[in-house]
């Protein structure tokens, strides 16, 4: 359909795509439909009511929650982050090294603003998160993917990747790595392909951009060095967000990285929306500040293993055994799921049919890809919902079987 | 001092320039300093309670309000503000005309990812606001300038201005115009030049990006109708927000246009930020829910009327009258001062050893000038404050005259 916009458009805008995941909610809505398709917290386990109480933050600082809050993020907030991060992060990050954005994909399109000119790479795993690459497309990336293993991206192929494309001409400006309970792979980056991909990002001077929502939510073995506490140059910027650690209605996250690189996204940010909401922030502050955060966290990591391991029991009741390929994951919200005899796309049609969703493969896939995987995300449907649609799918798949 | 860093800049994060008045923040905390800079809203009169009682939405809505929203905005939220808003708009607009942002500058930034490819041109007053022209500049536009007298836009130079750029291979995109209570000359654009230009814009196919924070905050004469209310063809975009009729610190403002262009906000949306605070949208829901922006909106009005004449006054009081001239605004927050005798940036330094300080004009003219114009904020201070900074102003002015 044309319009008087056709010629006006810009470039950017001919070729924007939609996300998937979110151009999915109507299917999802549908009366019926058990869906494991967005990345979501289960509600029922939302601290409501401590977080309302975080509202009491109102009578003491009403004037400044309510006034214009300086871009770099609410200073008590990230006061709060420096110290809670800290031992995991191996040190305390500086106030200055540190951004509060509005959820983390805004570090992502901050990274870009500072770094990317049209046409420059992206090195990211493949398959990588959908959201996070459609970010980086806007700003005219272009990616060159590393396939993973069990143990996350093979570091090992990267210098081979690399001077092929700089043999090419291309500019490289960044890894994406998803270090802890990979989306949409489910596992970690292990501490020696941490070490490893450092060393060359030091020697081909890359940044690397270390998005990590989920690291809190570990369920099994211990927790993993972040890449940045091995950074000694400042080339590391670490991503984090609220969304899976309390609630993904606050739209409150972090990065910290290289004091200079945060000043520059800090500027790009003015021009995109001066500052993060200060009510939210400073609601999420005050939770934090009441203790809260540290009490929610055991919760959330025992709720989310039972959902795990139920969706897991559900697979090895339902799924024909022959016809389903996954790993199981030590944390986050997914498991990816492989039917290499099955093209996912034929399979979603028959789910929806059978009235449950899922995320195909492919959008993962920034290069193309993924036509036998999709996503399933464990922690939103209820124990009974998993159960129900986990034996849809198993019937949907035995329909090609 | 040159670092890693310099070669994987981007080419817009070598140009990137700091919004002057966000920079300004360390001079203005210095002690003792009286600051009529930033466009703050008055913290006195923030309905902090009433604003607090909102937080009794998450009794109500907290699983979804604490859930991921959708990139279009808060439902209920929508729905108020289409209705609230259809007196002025001229008609009820629809749920999908609609999107909520993150602050108005957000609807700068995706109205720029939309529209702009690098080098194309975007028409604005001279001078105009400073944060949206850097918004632009941030993705590459270049801006054709319009003179404006106390009626706003001096519109009929326009088809001049336009044909001549078209003849330099220029593209114009959209104009940018702050229709009532211009930030920073405080005017308004009269009734019969935002009809012609309108016809220019129908004209030359482009679009309007009609930025309208202050409307509501009227305190002489009547309401004038939006560009978009006469609009037939969808090419206004409407912007408002909630900072200065609530509070900024929400950072929620909503936009309104032809559906096919605000979709495409809302694609690029996704990849900015995902969604807006939901937290601070139901909250801002709520707050208007139970009738307190209605009840508040008189106050701030008048609080605001007292705050214009206070400093009027002292401006008769204080000022040497032959070395200042300005206009009266009708709303908004802002006296624009001209000092034909005076270079600013020469007072603006003798201010500050006097602790008052003000915004150079210069920023608010993107293709260079202002060199003896400043913006003074009348709506932040104290009246005592006010008064104190007036006076110091008027010794600075003195010891040039």
């Amino acid at each position: 359909m044309s319009s008087f916009l056709d010629s006006i458009y810009s470039e950017a805008s001919r070729k924007v795509k939609p996300s998937p995941i979110r151009d999915m909610l109507h299917v999802i809505r549908q009366p019926g439909m058990i869906s494991f398709a967005g990345g979501m917290p289960d509600p029922e386990i939302f601290p409501i009511g401590q977080f309302k109480e975080a509202a009491g933050i109102f009578d003491r600082e009403g004037k400044d929650v309510l006034q214009y809050g300086t871009t770099e993020g609410y200073q008590p907030l990230k006061e709060f982050l420096c110290e809670w991060t800290a031992p995991r992060m191996g040190r305390k990050p500086e106030l200055d090294e540190m951004l509060i954005t509005t959820g983390s994909t805004q570090v992502i399109d901050l990274l870009c603003w500072a770094l990317l000119d049209k046409g420059d790479c992206v090195i990211c795993e493949e398959p990588t998160f959908v959201g996070a690459t459609l970010t980086m497309y806007n700003h005219g990336a272009e990616f060159l993917t590393v396939p993973c293993d069990k143990d996350g991206m093979k570091v090992e192929l990267l210098p081979e990747i690399i001077d092929k494309a700089k043999k090419q001409g291309k500019k490289i400006k960044f890894v994406y790595t998803i270090v802890n309970f990979h989306n949409p792979l489910g596992c970690d980056l292990s501490v020696e392909r941490r070490k490893k991909l450092l060393e060359i990002a030091e020697e081909h001077n890359l940044v690397i951009l270390e998005d990590d929502p989920y690291g809190y939510v570990r369920f099994d073995g211990e927790d993993l060095p972040p890449i940045f506490s091995m950074d000694k140059s400042g080339r590391v910027v670490f991503a984090s967000s609220f969304s899976k650690i309390l609630a993904p209605g606050t739209r409150v996250a972090w990065c910290v990285g290289k004091r200079e690189l945060i000043r520059k996204m800090t500027v790009f940010k003015q021009g995109v929306d001066v500052c993060t909401s200060v009510v939210a922030q400073a609601m999420v502050y005050e939770y934090c500040r009441l203790g809260y955060l540290d009490a929610f966290l055991p919760k959330i990591i025992d709720h989310y293993r039972d959902k795990r391991d139920a969706m897991e029991e559900a697979f090895k009741t339902y799924l024909p055994k022959d016809q389903v390929k996954y790993q199981t994951p030590k944390g986050g919200f997914f498991y990816w799921i492989e039917t290499p005899n099955i093209p996912a796309r034929d399979l979603f049609d028959k789910a929806i049919e059978k009235k449950v969703a899922f995320v195909l493969g492919e959008p993962f896939y920034p290069n193309g890809g993924g036509k036998h995987n999709f996503r399933m995300c464990f922690t939103f449907a209820s124990p009974e919902d998993t159960k129900e649609g986990i034996k849809r799918l198993g019937e949907a798949i035995r329909e090609f079987a």
